[in-house]
This record gives structure tokens, C-alpha cells and sequence, in this order.
């Protein structure tokens, strides 16, 4: 027996009796001869009523105070679980991302690890200890200034640690039971995916599927750390996430040929017009986007109209960087030369994922008839060796993602709902 | 101009309001000039709220945990308030207590700090900062582990930052304008005291006067810190307690015969009936309550009655430690040897306190003829160089601190209402 890695979310421990429950299965893994490590997110709502704070005493919090104020979160959390672990008659230790030798850059609120010393942990689990260690958190390199790793750090932080631990397996459990087709509040006959390959799920995870990020995914696949997502609720197997497939009783599980269709309303697309059709100019937009620290995802170029020598780039964007690149490109107006900007957030992207499609030619077409034959008219394509990702009006998001878990027979035979979000099993 | 070192309590940031004020004040200090640190409490009733949770989890939760836990507090409202000076357009940076180098033993709860090393608080000044220190924590020096230092932990912080920085003055802000000559809600007519030295403040404190904890006046003498204790409510000066008298415009204060009326109704007392008067006795007795560390305050014994050899002794003990002593003076009843024990926890203790008793010889003459006056009958009798300590029944106190604090002249004369507790001004 190994060593394993859990990582709790906020909805497990969000009170005194998700903790106490929560506290009852890490003990359950102890007693099953593992060491264990523990990561725990802050409680339920606890981030964002210190944001509400922060607000209140200034519009624009400094970001060193700012990773103070929210590492506060799971400080509370993972002391609180240590309690109720030792009040089951097991040994608890909490420790703080810089205790646990989180290390990171000095870029707050959304630093990135960049090493992980875990002697403290090593030393409490060789004591006989559950360590508990509180995510989303770590302390920078040169400064030893607190740091937070943004949306989703707290994955990160088990992942980072299971790689520095040599841990067995990193289990994320959540308030779902594991990584499906699709996502089941739009279609209801999404499936649980039992194994998926590291490959399929960062395509999943940057095209929108929200159970995993793509940096945790990205960190595991590189130290190739098995992730195990499930719900904290049940005592089910969920979504093995891996190098090679997983043994199920005396089978392998197959590699699927399409791992699933993920959906993203949360970009907008910018359309520069009239871009004179010459070397340079692609760059030199590109250039002030990236000075603006905007990142952006989908980039398409129409071949230009002969008559006029101009082209149009269009590229999609988080709604939330929208305002910052507009006024970047209009700033850069007189250097890039564009005749004007469109901006459109009323889009939502739609994107097909499988390493099967490298070798099923009959993939893409399947695509484009089926979103045809739902009536979704596609605005923009971009492809990569195992995903398509189309752009749509918004509206149509829902009915499109149906339309394409039907035709690649995704769709469950059962008539059971599936469990989403509940906190019954 | 020199450091300042402000300490800021519970009630004065008890929400964003409050961080902003108490912001607004310590931009002042740097304004004039200052270098200034600043210690801080957590919020209102944050450590209530964590204590409360940690009860949900755990009826009897580990220290290490609990320090964990509750050190979420400071870690709040510091970071708010270096966000709230930073909105003002000065710098500032928030620590923990780890950070600025509180270092104090392993003592989990009740820690006591035994080394002070703030370089990282010499080089923020040093770079035009304002600091801002989470009170109340530190860490161990043996396993590097988070710690508290219990009740008042956070003025004790703000004194040995002002020691270990070699600060002009500690002040410490409170709801109160600063230290009385008895405690107003009881007198009506008392004062605040322009100044006091470090020994009356010193018994003052440990007579249940609760403005500033014994702990920290002590460590406060032993450097020599001077402390302002004032109102963060107000701009008024408060109560100097310090070695030597201070300037008020062109007069030096003059040292008080009596600095003042202190009374604690926090304390039970525990008579030992029926010992045998010989050798030993007394040690075996106070040797068992010390075995189940438990903290007395006066202790006295009658003289034997000739008759039967035996004798009395009474002691004083706060309340939440009653069942403790009961019970370690039961388990050595055959090695003691006395007949029966009584613990009486309607008791009060009256304190008078002031360097000038030592050459008044009419002092103690006249706190008995006081308490006389007013009807009230003594129990116990202590005393020390400055201070005269009587034990009542606990419903004679109000009236017989009223009838102490009249008889030495120390009521004011001016028919305004003493401002404490308030938050008007």
C-alpha cells in the first residue's frame, strides 16, 4: 500500500458536518494501510466573503494582500479537519502551502509552482501522521511572500504534491462523480467516462469541461501522477484520468474513440477588420494583445478578397479580458492599420474530443452533418490532432452539444438520472 | 521622528468600516513623520466564530490545530488594513506572526514569546513601508510550528515589536480612553489616569484591572517601552504607563499617592479545613494544586486553635480552574490529611494600588475604615509594598469600590460621563 493524495473541494467540506464526513474517509484510507496526504480548499463560501471584504476596504486590492487575505480560507479549513480527524482517534497534522513547501513565482493570485520540498509532510507521515495541507496556496521564491495559484490552485497543489511524494495516485473528490460526456445539466444522458487518456482531458479541460483544469491535468501528465475524480458524496469509482488505460474486474477499459463533447460560453470573439494583407500584420496585433497580458484561445485568418488586399482576424477570448483588448488594439490602430473592431459575446464554443479521430477520417465530417442537422450555423473552426472546436451563436449551444453527443453514440442506455451536483449518495 | 509601534484591538476593526478609520489613523502617524508598525487583532467576533466551529468538529480540540485555526483571524484583518492604507496611497505590507519573527516556545495556546527577530519588518520599513503584524501568533522555535499567546497576546506582540525595534512608544488603541482609577461602569466618577508607573500598572493588571494584561506591562518594564494606552475613537491623549513621569505641557505629571481602585470577581476560594499545624503541611498542599497546574493568587493562613492543633488555609484560584484544584486536593486528602473542603465562588477581591502607600502610613487604616463605612465585612486580607488586596462577599463590590475609590479622593469632579466602551467620539 502507497501512498495517496487527496484533494477535497469547498462543497465537501463546506460546514462542520461535510468536514466530520469528509474526516471519516481520509481515516477510512488510513486504515487501509495508506499514508495519507490531504489537500482541502477554504469552506464553501468563505473565498468569496473575503473577496466581499476586500472589496469594501478597496476597489483594487493589492495582490500581495490580497493572497494574505484568501490563505486565511483554507487555513481555517485544514485545521478544522485535523481536529476531526484526531477526534477519530487518528494522528493529524495541518500545514500551510509554504509549510508543505508549496514554492512558486512572485506572480499573485495566480502564481505558478515552480518546486515542491516536502520534508515537513514526509516528516509527519513517517511520524504515523495524516497530513493535512491547505491548497490553492504557496510561498514565492524570492520574496517568501504568501501566493495563491488562482481558479482551481487547490488541484494543482494535490497534483504537485502526489508528483513530489511519488504518491500512488492523486484522488480529487468533488461534488460529482467523476468526468462525463458532456456536461449533464445540458445533456441528461451524458455518461460517466470510466478511464480517459491525460491527452483527451486537457483538450476537455481547455475546451471547457470544468471538473478538471488543464494545468492540474497538464502537471499530472508530466509526472505522470494517475488522477482519480469522484465524488466525495459516494462510494463509487469515478474518472481514472492516466497514461494506459485501467483494469476493470478482468477487462481493460477501452480507449474510447471520442472522449466527449465539451461546451465554453464564457469567450467572446473579436474580429479585427480590414487588416492589410502583408507579413507583419498578424504579428503586430498579436503583439499588442499579448503586451496587454490578454490570453486568447481560438485564432482564424480568412483568406483575403483579391479586390481589396485586406483580410479580417478574428480570435476568441474570456469574456473577461474582452475590454482589455479592445483598447489595446485601438491604441495600436495607427501601427497595425485595421479599418475597425467587432466585438461579439453572444458565442459559445463546441468541441468534440477523442484521440480516435487521428485515425477515424469520418470524425470531422460527422461533426458538420450533425451540428447541421440540429440547424446550428458554425462561425468559426479550429481544429487540433484530437479535438474540432466550432464557434456558435450562444443560443445554440445547448441543442449543438445534444445534436453531437447523439450522432457519435454517446448518449447512455439508462433511463437513470444522473447524479450531478446532488449531496444525497 | 522615530518608530511608533500601534496596536489595534478586536473592536476597533470589527468591520470594513472600522479597517478604514483605524487606516485613516495610521496614515496619520506616517504622515508626521513616524516609521510605523502596526500589531493588529482579528476582527470583532472572528476568534469566537473559529472557536465556535472548532467545537462543531471537536470537543477537545489538539492545540497545534487550534493555533492554526484561530491565527485565520489576524490573517484577515491584517491583510484588509494593509489594503485600506494602500487605498490611501501609502505602502504598507502585512506579516504573520512567523514572518516578523515572533518566536515564542511550544506551548500551544498560551505560548510565550522568547525571541523577537524582525528583519523582514526592518526592511519593509527601510523601504517606506508601513508594517502591519498579525498579533496574538507566533512560532515555535523547536518545530517551527504556529502558536498563540493567548489572552491579551496581541498587546504583548505589540511590545516586544516595540522592544525588539527599539520604538519611542507602544501605543496601544482601544475602545476606552485609557486607564481609570477604578473601572467606570462600576464608579461613576472615575478618571483617566495621565500616567502611571510600570510596578502600579503592574498591580493594577493583576488585581482585575483588564486594560492591560500583567504580561505585557511586565515586558514592557523589563525594556523599558513606554505605552500609550488611548482610544482609537478618539483623538484624546490616554494613559501613559511608563518609569518616569511625563511632561504635560510645562508640568511633569506627578506621581499619585493611590493610582487607583482595581476589583476581580472572577475568582473563587478554596478553604482547606482541619490541617494538622505542623511543618509541611502547607507545601503538601500548594505541591498538589501546582502538580494539576493550577494558578493561585492570594493565600492565607489562620492561626491554630490551641485546642485541637489544627488549623485553616484559604486560597484564591480563578473559577474555571476550581473543579481542577477540588479534585487534585481530594486525590491527596491521605497525604495532606484534613477534614473537609469548602470552595466559595461568591467571592470579590478589592485591590488598592499606589507606589505612595510605601511612606503613607495611613493608607491601609483608611481602606479598612472605608470598607467599614460602608458596611462591607473582609474575608481575607493580602498585601503587598503597593497594594492592599481584601476579599468580600462578591454583591458588597460595587459599593465597597465605591466607597475605597471616595475615601482617597480620587473621584473627578467634573459631572461628565466618563466615555468608555463607546464609539461616538
Amino acid at each position: 500500500m502507497g501512498l495517496v493524495v487527496q484533494k477535497y473541494g469547498g462543497s465537501s467540506v463546506a460546514d462542520a458536518e461535510g468536514i466530520k464526513r469528509v474526516a471519516k474517509r481520509i481515516v477510512e484510507a488510513k486504515k487501509n494501510g495508506h499514508q495519507v496526504v490531504v489537500v482541502v480548499s477554504a469552506m464553501g463560501d468563505t473565498t468569496d466573503e473575503l473577496i466581499d471584504l476586500a472589496e469594501q476596504v478597496s476597489p483594487m486590492p493589492s495582490g500581495r494582500e490580497f493572497d494574505m487575505l484568501l490563505t486565511a480560507g483554507e487555513r481555517i479549513s485544514m485545521a478544522l479537519l485535523a481536529m476531526a480527524i484526531k477526534n477519530l482517534g487518528h494522528s493529524a497534522q495541518s500545514f500551510t502551502g509554504s509549510q508543505a513547501g508549496v514554492i512558486t513565482d512572485s506572480v499573485h493570485n495566480k502564481a505558478r509552482i515552480i518546486d515542491v520540498t516536502p520534508g515537513r509532510i514526509r516528516t509527519a507521515l513517517d511520524e504515523g501522521n495524516i497530513a493535512i495541507v491547505a491548497g490553492f496556496q504557496g510561498v514565492s521564491q524570492d520574496k517568501k511572500d504568501i501566493t495563491t495559484l488562482g481558479r482551481g490552485g487547490s488541484d494543482t497543489t494535490a497534483v504537485a504534491l502526489a508528483a513530489a511524494l511519488d504518491a500512488e495516485v492523486c484522488e480529487i473528490y468533488t461534488d460529482v462523480d467523476g468526468v462525463f460526456t458532456a456536461d449533464p445539466r445540458v445533456v441528461k444522458k451524458a455518461k460517466k467516462i470510466d478511464w480517459i487518456a491525460f491527452e483527451d482531458m486537457l483538450e476537455l479541460a481547455a475546451s471547457g469541461s470544468k471538473v478538471l483544469l488543464h494545468r492540474c491535468v497538464e502537471y499530472a501528465r508530466r509526472y505522470n501522477i494517475p488522477i482519480h475524480v469522484r465524488s466525495s458524496f459516494s462510494g463509487l469509482q469515478g474518472t481514472w484520468v492516466s497514461n494506459a488505460p485501467i483494469q476493470q474486474g478482468d477487462q481493460k477499459v477501452e480507449q474510447a474513440i471520442i472522449s466527449g463533447v465539451a461546451h465554453d460560453t464564457s469567450e467572446a470573439k473579436v474580429t479585427v477588420v480590414g487588416v492589410p494583407d502583408k507579413p507583419g500584420e498578424a504579428a503586430s496585433i498579436f503583439r499588442a494583445i499579448a503586451d496587454a497580458e490578454v490570453n486568447i484561445d481560438m485564432v482564424v485568418q480568412n483568406v483575403s478578397a483579391a479586390s481589396t488586399g485586406l483580410t479580417d482576424i478574428s480570435f476568441t477570448l474570456p469574456k473577461t479580458e474582452g475590454r482589455k483588448a479592445i483598447d489595446a488594439l485601438e491604441k495600436a490602430r495607427n501601427v497595425i492599420g485595421f479599418d475597425s473592431l467587432r466585438y461579439d459575446d453572444q458565442i459559445g464554443k463546441i468541441s468534440l474530443v477523442g484521440a480516435g479521430m487521428k485515425t477515424n477520417p469520418g470524425v470531422t465530417a460527422g461533426f458538420f452533418e450533425a451540428l447541421s442537422d440540429a440547424g446550428v450555423n458554425i462561425e468559426l473552426i479550429s481544429t487540433s490532432e484530437i479535438r474540432i472546436s466550432v464557434v456558435t451563436r450562444a443560443d445554440d449551444v445547448p441543442e449543438a452539444v445534444r445534436a453531437v453527443h447523439t450522432a457519435f453514440g454517446l448518449d447512455s442506455d439508462s433511463d437513470e438520472a444522473v447524479v450531478y451536483g446532488g449531496t444525497g449518495r
